[in-house]
């Protein structure tokens, strides 16, 4: 029986994945189980994107350009325009979700065994196209205590080596809602060109900027026209999760050029996607405008809340719509898993993200779960509820 | 400047793309260009595949199960059940397109270095995937003499080495149109069962197979349960080449879960993809009928008229929609362009597919070219006309 390979074995499966049979027995058992673990809104997606695939006139959907289409790079590119990232439709490729715009950069900007430097915690999908790309993701640990800031430069530095390529933000951040400023960016960009590295912005995130923060993107830095990479995509800001649409944006012609390469041997984006994408950008300001409020109003009523649980503390989220919560528990791997496989409270639980799939050092988040505040106000209220009861009647619990 | 990995400089642009500029400047130039260098088939899409998309009622688009929709994988593995491969829902994943399921596949089967032997010529497009798996194809060579059956068994033998993780086939093949015999496949059986190897088969262009010959698939053979892996794809068979939905297909639960692991690093395939792919599996028989005629009678034609040209060879294809085609010219990749850059027939041209990009080994393939049969019969035979007067004409003619 011939063998699976090592990375595959190694490849990391996602650190909700355990405790999805517990979610599965709860519900069999009739207990209505509270997603707060996935970062799928509820939002509806624009009426003017559903409507471009409805009216479909096209008889056959063939491959598009590997690129993406020319007349969505365009339209794209005047977007970024508009929000004063000055690129034009060379200078960005679609891709299929944002996580193809990772690992095409990955594979065209770092050999095997090369290093980024990621703060942590970190999307945890970013371990997966590592693994993919055979590459080693070094942390640097940013902490709860100051709401997840970006950590000195020193440390950064520390981490350094001659196998080091490239640094790697999520901004606004996934999982812990922060926003980098733009005196933090600025280090970073000192930093890049200091030691030539490659600085990957994963911006998803964008249009999800609160309390009057403004977001910086990666490519506003002055000077980083060879070092800054951008990743993009449609599923939140659009609510288009499915469609698996996303972008690639680097005015480093080389790069572009090269992660053409990988988009050629995988023919084309999804057709059907590019459509949607295409269409959303037309979607009216007030789309947003609606958007934006729900979301105030459920991180407000979350964190607020959340921190009248005793032990519990949640730090403000700046941006994107989730927030790393520390519990007074043992272990949230643990807890996580019991609050699904031996708890319910008036016929509900909740399904959580356990902090420490979001670190790459061990022993890191084991007081900390991700929330996902993707969820109408009622359920938030409910959640909020659940996991309160559940913190009483926890075994595992600690006191601070 | 940072510098771009050596990964991205090795990996190979399409054998097409070279050629790209010079079809644009003959197109700019007013030359009408028949594309034969490209399967992308002008047959419609099935109405109800379209029309699933078009009566979308969704409100938000989701992602989907990272493995796929479980009705979509369900359907599909009733339609493989029909044709004798007893597979069900949970030995089969949802790729974004058949280019996902072989990146998976070799992820999951094979460590960095580790090696493949394939036939040539094969798809080109296998280089890309090997090249971001870091993996290694080992050619073995099939020739247009014997219109490309599978080379000897003990050919295949001389080029095992401890790296060797599998052996890859596409069948029916593209580009050459061979459809491997029962015989044939019966002996990659022994030869995988021996060695203990992979057997790989890209099996995207199952439905056409022409003048009685049966498609005999890798899940087909005996005692390969752990070993058989294919690949299918929705692009061909319902001329869905946009939608980017394929399917990684084992009987190896244990390869199947992994490569689901790096399936949910991408979140999940194309949602609208997935709901076309999905509907297509009720697409009326008379669909399959009316296109595999036309395909016949192209082909026919297509091989009957180039053999009439003096000095050109073209194999009766068994299968798919291309064919390798055997050309009196010096360098097949200078007349693919020269015929492009400098020379016409009555306002048209062709563009073709050089043959020595779908070879691995340097030399071969220099008097050959791909071409796909993928276009109405007026168009073939204007092709087929400039093609024997630019043969005419070519400076770098040789005589047999």
């Amino acid at each position: 029986m011939p063998k699976i390979s090592n990375r595959g074995s190694e490849m990391p499966a996602s650190p909700i994945r355990k405790l999805v049979p517990y979610a599965e027995e709860a519900k069999e058992r009739g207990t209505h189980v509270i997603h707060l673990n996935i970062g799928q809104p509820d939002i509806f997606t624009p009426e003017v994107a559903l409507d471009a695939v409805r009216n479909l006139t096209d008889k056959v959907i063939e491959y598009s350009h590997s690129a993406g289409n020319e007349t969505y790079r365009r339209k794209l590119a005047s977007y970024y325009q508009s929000i004063g990232i000055n690129v034009d439709h060379t200078e960005l490729l679609i891709t299929t979700g944002g996580s193809e715009a990772l690992t095409f950069a990955f594979l065209s900007c770092l050999n095997p065994g090369d290093e980024v430097i990621i703060p942590e915690p970190f999307y945890a999908n970013y371990n997966g196209f590592a693994t993919s790309a055979g590459i080693k993701i070094v942390p640097v640990t940013s902490t709860i205590d100051n709401g997840f800031a970006l950590p000195p430069v020193s440390d950064f530095e520390k981490l350094i080596t001659s196998r080091t390529k490239g640094i790697v933000i999520c901004n606004p951040n996934n999982p812990t809602g922060y926003l980098y400023s733009k005196s933090e960016m600025e280090e970073m960009r000192e930093l890049v060109l200091k030691h030539d590295l490659f600085f990957f912005s994963d911006e998803v995130y964008r249009e999800f900027c609160y309390d009057e923060h403004k977001h910086l993107s990666v490519m506003h830095l002055k000077g980083l026209e060879e070092h800054a990479v951008m990743f993009d995509s449609v599923s939140k800001r659009f609510s288009e999760c499915g469609v698996r649409i996303g972008a690639l944006v680097s005015k480093n012609k080389k790069l572009i050029e090269t992660a053409l390469k990988f988009g050629q041997a995988r023919l084309s984006p999804p057709g059907l996607g590019q459509i949607v994408g295409e269409a959303s950008l037309d979607t009216p300001l007030e789309y947003f405008t609606s958007v934006y409020k729900e979301y105030i109003q459920r991180r407000d009523f979350l964190v607020e809340n959340l921190n009248k649980i005793p032990g519990v503390v949640c730090p403000m989220p700046k941006g994107a719509f989730y927030t790393m919560v520390k519990l007074p528990v043992d272990d949230s791997d643990k807890f996580c898993q019991w609050i699904l496989s031996d708890f319910e409270f008036e016929g509900k639980t909740v399904m959580m993200a356990p902090g420490s799939g979001f670190y790459s050092t061990p022993g890191n988040g084991k007081n900390e779960v991700r929330i996902a505040y993707v969820l109408n106000r009622e359920e938030l209220a409910n959640a909020i509820e659940v996991l309160r009861v559940a913190l009483e009647a926890y075994p595992g619990r600690v006191s601070e």
